[in-house]
């Protein structure tokens, strides 16, 4: 376990070859296992393999440009009215959604949306989402074309017992 | 992996078995594991083993309880003046530690404070944080006193393909 969270890297470029049905349903069921807070679950997952739209999608800023290059952009959006713990709820379920990309030898990486107005509204109205949706980020994934070796980032003045 | 993520379940009651110092590095190391927007590593970590500030932790709320039996609480912090993702990234940091305890057969609890001010408040005052830190949750974390089954909760109704 702790091997996998360590290999877990931000991975930006892919090969051209599709990620399996069967990966991407695993994907959304680990990132659905996720906790939330009162058990409210405010996800919702949109999968874009469509290339023109992954093309668009890498439009969303400046760094999401790996996103025309992916096998699928993963979507990581919240229902804000739901839960004031969107947030943390969406960012547990985009975690557990990279870890599991990891596991199945592929490579992904979080591109932040929320908060920036302008990048969420781009991403609402590229893909129809309705306005109460909110947009947390993007994940673009695919089979590696990159190579980067585990890590932890362990840093011990960051760590504290009993109080600070 | 997968097995893992659905094995990774709320943990509310503990024995009184200590966890050992290599599984608290080990989480430690888990959670900055953790991607972080730019990364910042906007996060620190208190780990709190003394009994009185367990039990004292134990009254932030009233779904805290049950750190008061807990072997270690960890206590999940933001510095949000570096980052305006600190609460994505340290949720993300929180995800990685849980599946660490899972991983090395304890469990632990999310318990969320951020985003409520009395709260982070009552932490931050208990364990000296400085006034700039947020306090985003407490996870409590021992030997298991439960058993609950490994679960996905997937929901197709939540999945979306290229457009909503």
């Amino acid at each position: 376990m702790l091997e996998l969270i360590r290999s877990r890297r931000s991975v930006r470029k892919y090969t051209s070859e599709p990620i399996r049905d069967a990966d991407i349903q695993a994907m959304l069921e680990a990132a659905m296992a996720a906790p939330s807070a009162s058990n409210i679950k405010p996800w919702e997952f949109v999968v874009v393999r469509d290339r023109d739209l992954c093309r668009q999608l890498a439009d969303t800023h400046p760094y999401s440009k790996m996103a025309a290059d992916a096998a699928a952009v993963f979507v990581v959006c919240g229902r804000e009215s739901e839960s004031r713990h969107w947030v943390e709820d969406t960012s547990a379920a985009t975690q557990n959604l990279l870890l599991a990309a990891a596991g199945l030898g592929l490579g992904a990486v979080w591109v932040a949306c929320y908060p920036n107005a302008d990048r969420e509204g781009y991403v609402r109205q590229l893909l129809g989402l309705p306005d109460t949706l909110r947009v947390l980020c993007l994940v673009p994934a695919g089979h590696p074309a990159e190579v980067k070796s585990p890590r932890t980032q362990f840093d011990a003045s960051r760590v504290h017992y009993d109080s600070y």
